[in-house]
């Protein structure tokens, strides 16, 4: 007999079934014998007639039972199954307890983010844990289906790089062969010549910052959503492509995911436009509207973010904010200076809820002009010659930018820890390696 | 005006239009001055009035056309475009000549793949450089189109690792803060772990192996297209969606690729199912057919891959052939033994026109028969705690596979050399870095 999906049960009243799965829960509850099974769809609940039949059934077996779909309104929703035969299919090996109680919501609620990492194999079988990566897998689905449709192409560039995109600092050491290595920080690079190539790039994928930040909105191995454009009149065409991506991605994820958001009591942002403010504005208003000075006027720090963030969810009532026009002094090299001020760029930040979850900018697309900013900058275009043979070809007007997945998810769910929105989570703490 | 692809223009005959893209080629031909011009979706002919508007104009310049699309049938496609006006949008910056004729296909076809590959953002706009990679990323779509249509859900596993999959050998290490680390060999251990949650995953993502190989079929950071699935009798059912996915992917890439595919000549496979062979019996198979004895009893070295896809293809028409039933001690610990001859595994290699692009088997699923086989094999189940841990918690009988995306593409289109397949290819050789 085929096995039957929890979630398709319901068609299956007055059947004679096979389930298969993991056993939830055990509760024996008047005399009667109840085991909550639990597949990939969801649980159900079994009842078996005879206490006997439960004695070595323990949390976590996996097993494959028969029996007869039975309508039962008392049963969680509205159904269970009269049980007939079990048998184990996967056995367990803990001690005389389970180390989480994954099937208890409350108790796994309490629990601490330290136990629970050490125990990743089991707490990712917790149900509102698995909504974080469903709703993380579903956004990043969407953002590949937008831009596809947008006539981007998908590209793969390497993780093992000579230098850095950003100067070489907080860089992951590899031992290549013969000779050192790094890990990529973003695929910059490689995505600006392959704009080259196919005008309108996108890439999902790891990227590594070997940052000592041991934070709860840090991560040394995160997920980066990249895209970059061609063709481009400034700045505004990536944040234009920004905004109706990130409508696509909430909205396709409201409609697939509307029970794991629930878990989490999450709403997705609905909005017609994002606002904008230039940093130094911003850096104004802080001081203006909640007498806060700013300790340097490159940056907003974490306090900062949080409060523009605020003060536009109470003016317009949208919890994303762009930061603009970042200075020169302080973004990458590649980023275009702005015409009119050469002292700022024609870069950008996007805020949600308090945090940054996208960087970008228009960049620097002539030979010469890139290469006297290298120079400025104190590095040396020798050490780019593999970078700026792009620009010797003849390259459009363009400009990208990148989304924390992570971020993006936590920000989402309010997740008090970015860990949490990480399967395996690389930090620089102990417990982060396995 | 609005910029108008390339590939649209035969809808804009009789009107004025803007087109933007890179001078491909330029032409003088009876005193008439041809501009090839090239966007992401194709290339046109513009014709220019006076030769003297032509000063200045090099190949790869881009460029913003402005003029009048007129039917004319001399010209390629079937219309060109009458100049009105031109703009540079980027400069070019090489010297008297361009180091390789990406617009001359012939040119290009002579060229060695060393300099291919060091002027790789120039080879990289050569369309049928273009059209290797096109198809790679619509394999790779249709991939986890497939599998998500199947309740697979998608998962991003971390690459940096405290431990090799296979035994530790050909790690590449990596400095980890205080530690040492390692890039991962594969997601075995992660995608084992998240059947235990979501019972069928998949992941696209690179693995590494620091391989000292140079060959025409080895990479040492490839992308690794993995599923892996919960509930399955045997490995059987493994192949079963293999079969379906490859067919999915292969007709899915003829639908959306028939241009591309046809630069290369190349058709996709066409089968209903595909043949199978034990180890045993092809390596019995080519010392009677061929005359070719085994130096080893535990593989097929790749003249023999060859000769049985030659032998399959002769008999059955396909070009796919899996190899099953290697020997327990060939294939790593986790790899289920057969339960009739426990010298050999449930395992399989799929090859593709003599080359393997599959490995997969059914894993072994109970804790106290992977802690023996880990002894068995020499290896301290201590080291392996992390991954273990899963299976105290109930594992259902699961197995899954990895293709090699590169592999794939190569043997689709009978590329000489997997570097054509990888965007910036990462190999022992110098010229692999940047």
């Amino acid at each position: 007999m085929e096995r039957i999906l929890i979630a398709l049960l319901p068609d299956f009243v007055g059947k004679e079934v096979i389930v298969k799965g993991w056993v939830h829960r055990i509760r024996q509850l008047g005399g009667i014998n109840f085991v909550i099974l639990r597949d990939r769809t969801g649980t159900v609940q079994t009842v078996f007639q005879k206490s006997e039949e439960l004695s070595g059934i323990r949390n976590e077996m996996v097993v494959e039972v028969g029996g007869k779909v039975v309508s039962e309104p008392r049963a969680p929703g509205g159904i269970e199954i009269h049980v007939n035969s079990c048998r184990l299919l996967g056995d367990v090996y803990y001690g005389t307890s389970i180390p989480l109680e994954i099937s208890n919501q409350r108790a796994f609620d309490r629990a601490e983010l330290g136990p629970v990492l050490e125990h990743r194999p089991l707490s990712l079988r917790n149900s509102k844990v698995q909504a974080i990566f469903k709703i993380e897998s579903e956004l990043i689905w969407a953002f590949r289906q937008f831009l596809k449709q947008r006539g981007f192409t998908e590209i793969f560039t390497p993780k093992i790089v000579a230098s850095g995109t950003e100067g070489g600092a907080e860089l992951f050491k590899v031992e290549y062969f013969e000779k050192t290595a790094y890990l990529a920080q973003s695929p910059q690079f490689y995505k600006q010549i392959m704009v080259g190539v196919f005008e309108r790039v996108f890439e999902v994928g790891h990227v590594y910052r070997a940052e000592k930040h041991d934070t709860s909105r840090h991560l040394n191995e995160y997920l980066s959503l990249d895209y970059e454009m061609g063709f481009i009149d400034d700045e505004q065409d990536v944040i234009a492509v920004e905004i109706e991506l990130l409508k696509y991605m909430f909205s396709h994820t409201k409609k697939v995911c509307g029970a794991e958001l629930e878990l989490w009591g999450a709403e997705v942002p609905e909005f017609d436009t994002i606002p904008q403010i230039t940093l130094k504005n911003a850096l104004q208003l802080l001081e203006e509207k909640y007498g806060k000075r700013a300790k340097s006027k490159a940056d907003l720090d974490p306090e900062g973010e949080m409060l523009i963030c605020k003060y536009f969810k109470e003016e317009t009532g949208t919890e994303l904010v762009y930061i603009t026009h970042y200075p020169t002094s302080k973004r990458p090299v590649y980023t275009m200076p702005d015409d009119k001020n050469p002292e700022v760029t024609r870069s950008f930040d996007l805020l949600f809820k308090g945090l940054e979850v996208t960087t970008g900018s228009q960049r620097i697309h002539d030979y010469a002009m890139l290469v006297k900013n290298m120079e400025k900058f104190g590095l040396k275009p020798e050490d780019f010659d593999f970078y700026l043979q792009v620009f010797k070809y003849g390259m459009p007007p363009h400009g990208g930018l990148a989304i924390g997945a992570e971020r993006l998810t936590k920000q989402l769910l309010d997740l008090p820890n970015i860990r949490m929105a990480a399967l395996f989570p690389r930090d620089i703490a102990s417990h982060s390696l396995p």
